[in-house]
């Protein structure tokens, strides 16, 4: 039996140095070069959004987070050297994955690779099972989403406008709707504005239908006071109240009764299984033009944290991407 | 053409003095004796449940809440004199009703009458639309009841254990589980306790599948913690808020998410075209004794006051009912 000869690299990672409380600086992670045998992933490019310093155990493991990568060694039959993957990978330039299963192989490639980092991996499987199997969407209903300019709240606005939907998104910063309306966001202006704090009784004078939410405490308490009876709360996130000490309180969930609210929690997880339906439907989409996603690309592992500590401080414009390496 | 001769009474009403802030007390209330035609109904017992000084356009006319009531005379062809019937009357001896396709008349007399206003009428009404259309329920579930002793919780409770659920229900005080008990309370005690202060951790080892949501507030705040996945939380209503200055916040939302909970508030009045398939339902469970309702009669509606504020302090066990007339 020929040995094979396994190829040992250097492989840069980003590591936290410890657990956090509050949010994160740049002197919270460090660089680490350590040594891996080729078995898995080169190339790739990483996500910064699926962290939490809080659930990291092994803090001399790399941070985790969604990436594209390319399989360089593979013992598991669905995938072989050459592919293109996605899924949840380390801040590094190489991973050994232990847990194929849960990656998506890439099967179009005419679109970018990043997009599977975004629209075509799990913010725009959030945004799709999100709007349309939580949030029940009819034609012609009033739409309000928080985050509006982020990985998951640009998809869920253009999904309802598609379903002929009035739509209104919040962002933290009048300059992320500038920028984005420059980049050719395909929002009609007329009615996709942007607040720092939504004017509800402008935007929706006949109130807001369904509420995708991305934000929570404050925000959540004033949308609450504007639903419309029947209305849905799609609960996406609460990215206002992550790394608080003490979470804001929500005072106006009585509304949730005298209207007949359904606030509806979920994750992607239990969604995947939709995945080759999504991809039908947005596929087509996105080479017709009518559907596009702004992303915001750090180049570079070594930018990675500043990347994350832009997400936090909500300065991203569009879906916040690292590359690590081009193909 | 004969003239009708029409009687006039003296009518006894119930009176807001002014507009509440705050719980109600006695000297809130005031009585009045008025002249009123006979046309519509006599003999009442009232229900001092709906009832929300806010609301109240004009204080000269008397409170309004769910009372049963007999026909005296009607214009209207579904009712005629002598027909029993529940619905929205005055807090008064006799009350003339605008909105008579309001009412619902009652065929089945072999039960109290003063069922009507409660596990025959609108909590039960509510009970069963919170808990089977809104809750969803699965055989063998766990099921956590606050206000488990009011007009709605006590069929929650009992509901619930028809279909096989594990069930927990709080209360205000000790004392409501020893007085229902000794009056017979049909819930078994090995798993049907009462705190003031429920410790979930003992009585939901493995977490709570749905809480019928009567409280709100901190209760809520607690129990979000310990929902488990793809939990559900009908909000029937939120009694720890109500005439509060200011609401109390809830911090732990999050959960909603994280456990893919769904929180959905409803109105009892959606559900009354299912009043029919309730009455189908319930009304064979209460002649086989495999239901029981437990009620707190006040007689006379000179102690409707006190009943009503007995209501808010925590002190009725079971459904407070105020009986004005007997037959």
């Amino acid at each position: 039996m020929a040995e094979r000869v396994v190829e040992e690299v250097s492989n840069k990672q980003v590591i936290l140095r410890d657990y956090l409380s509050g949010f994160p600086k740049e002197s919270d992670f460090e660089f680490k070069t350590s040594k891996i045998r080729l078995s898995v992933a080169q190339g790739r490019i990483i996500d910064p959004r699926n962290f939490d310093g809080k659930l990291m155990k092994r803090l001399i493991k790399p941070i985790i987070g969604y990436g594209v990568a390319r399989v360089i060694d593979s013992g598991h039959p669905n995938f072989k050297k050459g592919d293109l993957v996605w899924g949840m990978t380390g801040w590094e330039e190489y991973s050994l994955i232990t847990e194929p299963e849960t990656f998506f192989k890439i099967e179009h490639t005419d679109v970018p690779l990043s997009y599977y980092t975004g629209i075509l991996g799990m913010p725009g499987m959030t945004a799709y099972a999100g709007f349309y199997e939580v949030g029940s969407p009819k034609e012609g209903e009033y739409v309000f989403v928080s985050s509006a300019f982020g990985a998951v709240g640009q998809l869920v606005g253009q999904f309802a406008k598609l379903k002929n939907c009035y739509v209104v998104g919040s962002a933290g910063s009048k300059e992320k709707f500038t920028s984005i309306s420059v980049a050719n966001f395909k929002f009609p202006d007329h009615d996709f504005c942007c607040f720092k704090h939504v004017l509800f009784y402008l935007c929706f004078p006949d109130g807001i239908d369904i509420y995708f939410e991305n934000v929570g405490g404050k925000m959540l308490d004033a949308v609450l006071l504007n639903m419309r009876l029947h209305g849905r709360i799609p609960g996406c996130g609460m990215i206002s109240q992550y790394n608080l000490e003490e979470t804001e309180g929500v005072h106006n969930l009585f509304c949730l009764i005298t209207k007949r609210v359904r606030m509806e929690g979920f994750l992607v997880f239990d969604y995947y299984p939709m995945y080759p339906k999504y991809l039908d439907m947005v596929l087509p989409l996105i080479r017709e033009g009518k559907i596009t996603y702004v992303e915001d690309i750090a180049e570079g592992l070594e930018n990675a944290p500043k990347a994350l500590i832009r997400l936090f401080s909500g300065h991203n414009i569009g879906k916040q991407v690292v590359l690590v390496a081009r193909e």
